[in-house]
């Protein structure tokens, strides 16, 4: 079959790949109903991440079983499910606490840009949907996969409440999504930060009540403005550098929250800034797993459509397109198609 | 009257100083029944801090109200008050929102160190007892002013739960409230991290399960042990420095909060690390005005003796063997008698 592979920085290539095959009992095959590029995937491709070697790329996924191997009872052949891009078994004590992206076996996945894919534990990692979806739904499902939960999560830990002011620093893929997760969690007034015409209006779309298109401290005296010099309640920190995590810190207001799911990269925070800041932080590999019942059936009832993020389609051959795009910022999130 | 003065490290002197009178129509003028020295006195005393000339000490506070500007309505001469070391007006948006610590109005509290005491925003600031209390709860009122308030919102910021476990790290008297305020929260598992043992003891008294005497890696290891593996619901960080704040944030699970309450001095936190580690982090100035009503009632009802952390007393005059005796770590914290 087909598959990307990551040779260098800028070096993208589809090229022939074996298939996957069951390794161990806890292993599901996946036939993908779509992939895509996730705003990670270009840290190594923009040699901001140090490779070692020819790497498989791709961790979002969603499709149709089509075997599984001795031990997995939850999901069977035939069935249509959703993944985390983090593997994880449902059961240990750190799943049951609600962070199964620190499963104790926990796998990062890889290989999904591909027609086929072995998904390890699956019984903890797949959730079926309750019937086979239609296509029109495949885009909104492979993002619950990580952009949608990775978005959502950066709302949950930045405890955005029904009635209370969300600010998302960022507007790429995971930022809008953020946009979507605070308006489905009641927020009333979500401040996007946004500079380009084409993501404030998929924004606005999203339920942002308000764009800011400044950065720094331009950008954070704006939001001061529009929150009467408080600040906001929750920030959602969806970029991952030392700039918009300071941005994002002196946005929220003593005692707000910072949901931060941008992989920081050269992000130095000083204690004592953060002590009289006095704003709560919690970051991290999104949890998805823990979401994925709730945005499924989101998804499936059709009363959020996060799938209108992709804004690019591409064969599977032709991805190095794909990631130029996204690398050019001329795409938001480019959906592979494989069929 | 007598006062503390602050003339360079080590040097702190008891000698004649004005009078407070009231300044502004919202003051009061308090009679304190005692004050004390708290553990962030050490770090301009130790010349951890700079010092802008000599400067009058004290922040901690408790005694019967002897006038009142103009424009005070909430408290009256001849009422028992306790306020936090923080003065609020205690109804801006800051304060509404539980954080009277980032009052839009806030003055840090000074010169308590003396027998009267000027407390400005005395309607925000201060809460009167239901009746003049017994001269035996004055030491645990008088705790509540800071270092109750300051351990009491570590356990807050670090979401101790019934049935959870805490760890504090740190033994210093703010540590030890800690204990107590996990305890008083329903923590069920409370681990005491303290290799002095007449700490050990009292951390035992306020209710503290385990102790641990180990610290950095060892000491995590130990928590670890005690929790199967998985790392504490919540941590409770009462020093401030880069090991200890390295020591809570690697005992907390994934998942867990980190309530840090002590001023950092030196720390850094590298963002990636955090990320990865996906542990909650709040701390600041303790927003001790938000917890008064119930602190103080707890005291009155004698369901807590926080003024157990006092283990040294001496007259005013002998402030310096006080200051003395909690930099050699011959006491946990020194009451100063007034009278």
């Amino acid at each position: 079959m087909l598959g990307t592979v990551l040779y260098s920085p800028g070096d993208i290539r589809c090229e022939e790949v074996a298939e996957p095959e069951i390794l161990h009992p806890t292993d599901a095959i996946v036939k993908l109903a779509a992939t895509c590029i996730c705003g990670s995937d270009l840290w190594p491709y923009r040699g901001l991440q140090p490779l070692n070697g020819p790497t498989h790329m791709g961790h979002e996924y969603c499709g149709m079983v089509v075997e599984v191997g001795s031990a997995v009872t939850t999901v069977k052949p035939g069935q249509f499910v959703v993944g985390s891009f983090c593997c994880s078994d449902n059961t240990c004590p750190h799943c049951r606490f609600g962070f199964p992206s620190s499963c104790e076996n926990r796998e990062f996945m890889s290989r999904a840009q591909a027609p086929l894919l072995r998904v390890p534990l699956a019984d903890g990692t797949l959730v079926a949907t309750p019937h086979m979806p239609d296509d029109d739904l495949i885009p909104s499902l492979l993002a619950v996969s990580d952009v949608l939960g990775t978005g959502w999560y950066a709302a949950d830990a930045a405890r955005v409440r029904p009635g209370g002011t969300a600010v998302i620093v960022g507007d790429g893929a995971v930022g809008l999504m953020g946009v979507l997760a605070a308006k489905q969690m009641g927020a009333e007034r979500i401040v996007a930060m946004s500079r380009h015409k084409s993501r404030q209006d998929l924004a606005l779309e999203f339920g942002a009540t308000h764009i800011v298109s400044e950065r720094g401290d331009d950008g954070v005296a704006r939001v001061k403005d529009l929150t009467g010099g408080i600040g906001a309640d929750s920030v959602l920190e969806c970029v991952g550098t030392q700039e918009s995590m300071a941005q994002a810190i002196a946005s929220a207001r003593p005692g707000g929250s910072i949901g931060f799911v941008g992989v920081p990269h050269g992000v130095e925070l000083d204690g004592q800034q953060l002590f009289f800041a006095q704003k709560s932080l919690l970051g991290g590999p999104a949890p998805v797993r823990r979401f994925l019942p709730d945005l499924i059936d989101l998804v499936m009832s059709r009363r959020i459509d996060p799938g209108k993020v992709f804004d690019l389609e591409v064969p599977l051959p032709d991805v190095a397109e794909g990631y130029r795009a996204m690398d050019e910022r001329r795409a938001i999130k480019t959906l592979l198609r494989l069929s």
